[in-house]
């Protein structure tokens, strides 16, 4: 999502501010990396340059529409969600010992957890300080109510590890805090720059982003790993009870049996997700989270720009593709 | 200082409105911790009931001025500085592994590494959604670059430790960075707040704050350990060089050949803590730190009410008392 080819297709689509704007969101990204010391500024800019989708940025600016005068807080807004969605990543990575974060060295393995907990800090306040220059308090307020549903997600997932009685209810719950809440975030943030329509925006932000997590965490068992750059079933070695296992112990006995603390290693974790792909649960995972996107996508009939309706859908089907 | 009695001699000199506000933060407080989950509110409640001195909303209240017109804008403000002070104390004691603060545990100590974390993202998170709901895109971007400052004095501080070569220059960047810059934040909030002189009161937080933090630096040497709740030189013991250390170092050879790794029990830092006393550095760095205030008391004589400056000389000399 977010590639080349994704960014060109929004565009096609009706989006011909993205690119621009995608290209103005990664320079102010690097110069805000680098203005807070050198040992902040280098592992902050790796953290940065590393990069990832940027679907949360390119979820702004499709939100904000065409019309130039929205632009500028817009690009405001874009920067300050992924700043905060590194800082996060950062602080998880210190909390989790992690090795390595799309295939290069986390924070903390380069640098120790002082300097990564002061990185993820840094990025923080720094989104709000992006946010703020734009000169409006109701876009910080959106972005502030974003990050603490972040906190609470976070620590739900770590309340609820190695739960295996987690229920569905509490597993969407954990989706939508953690994950689903910046999406919406993002949608808003943009109608708000653009002028749009803030509430339907961000119901529509935030069912594509509990469908994303979804897809995330049916990826996880499903791999391969090529695709994700993680082993199959990481999910399951750290404890964390996700939609696919859920549906799975409803279906097979012996997984509802299953002593997640037994499994220990990568290959037996790919044996569980074998026993849970074998269920057919990833499959009906898939499609509770298609059907959120078609529900999402059903909400943009609303929108009075068919252009932009057409641009946000193909957003959607990007969160999709993750899993063809 | 903000006890009971900083509080009534600051009412006494003028500012009438501060304990009325001083009680609204502290409900403000008790509110926000309590608003986000059972964890976090149990951890985040505990870190804020432990309290401290609550100098930084003085400032605020003191440097907004009576007008009712600012109070609002005043006790948002009193709130997000006392957050993210908060926020920043709850990430040191995670990354020192610190098990007591103010006689209290802390949350690292009572609830693990994730949940303390979190619950310094959360107080973070927080202060700017406080702030922002004042409507004011400047009061948050002076928070943010406040943030910034402290994160990055942590930072340097913890790259500084050990060196006893440490410059006094550098030390005093150091102060300004750890906690000058919010200091300056909270009189400029008050500022933005009630309508007065930004720079000026900024520049006079500023100063007061570095004499705070050179006081602090003072105290952690010479004790008594019954004021402050630690041994006398815990900094040395950290490896933490202050202006104390490095003006004795300059007037006795043993002390200048010190190997600061060698000092590890208590017994041993509290022999440094005579030896550096017996220079005489305590005295001087606490003239220092006292010329400081007297330069940030001579600033306010540009101030056009009386009662503001006199309100604002006596949270100055509140700080000095700290030393008495």
């Amino acid at each position: 999502m977010a590639s080349a080819e994704a960014v060109a297709a929004v565009v096609e689509a009706g989006g011909a501010h993205v690119p621009g704007l995608m290209d103005a969101l990664e320079a102010r990204l690097v110069t805000v990396a680098g203005s807070h010391g050198a040992v902040l500024g280098e592992h902050a800019t790796a953290t940065i340059a590393a990069g990832g989708k940027r679907l949360r940025p390119l979820l702004v600016f499709v939100a904000a529409g065409p019309a130039p005068s929205g632009h500028d807080a817009a690009l405001r807004a874009a920067v300050a969600v992924e700043l905060v969605h590194s800082a996060t990543l950062v602080h998880d990575d210190v909390l989790d010992a992690a090795v390595l974060r799309r295939g290069r060295p986390t924070v903390v393995a380069a640098a120790g957890r002082s300097i990564a907990t002061a990185t993820g800090d840094l990025l923080f306040s720094r989104a709000f300080a992006e946010l703020a220059g734009g000169g409006s308090p109701a876009a910080v307020r959106v972005l502030s109510d974003a990050s603490s549903a972040l906190v609470q997600g976070e620590l739900l997932q770590r309340e609820d590890a190695w739960k295996l009685q987690t229920t569905r209810e509490r597993y969407l719950r954990r989706c939508d805090l953690k994950t689903a809440r910046l999406f919406r975030a993002a949608c808003e943030l943009g109608a708000l720059a653009g002028g749009g329509n803030v509430p339907l925006l961000g119901a529509f932000g935030e069912e594509i982003g509990i469908a994303f997590q979804l897809l995330d965490d049916v990826l996880d068992v499903s791999g391969p790993a090529e695709r994700t750059g993680k082993h199959r079933g990481t999910d399951l070695l750290d404890g964390t009870v996700t939609l696919p296992l859920i549906l799975a112990r409803e279906r097979d006995p012996e997984l509802a049996g299953l002593d997640l603390r037994s499994v220990r290693t990568p290959e037996a974790a790919e044996g569980v997700c074998d026993a849970i792909a074998a269920t057919g649960a990833l499959e009906a995972a898939r499609q509770e989270a298609l059907a959120m996107v078609a529900e999402a996508k059903a909400k943009l009939t609303a929108l009075p720009e068919p252009s932009q309706q057409a641009a946000l859908e193909l957003v959607a089907d990007g969160v999709v593709d993750r899993y063809a």
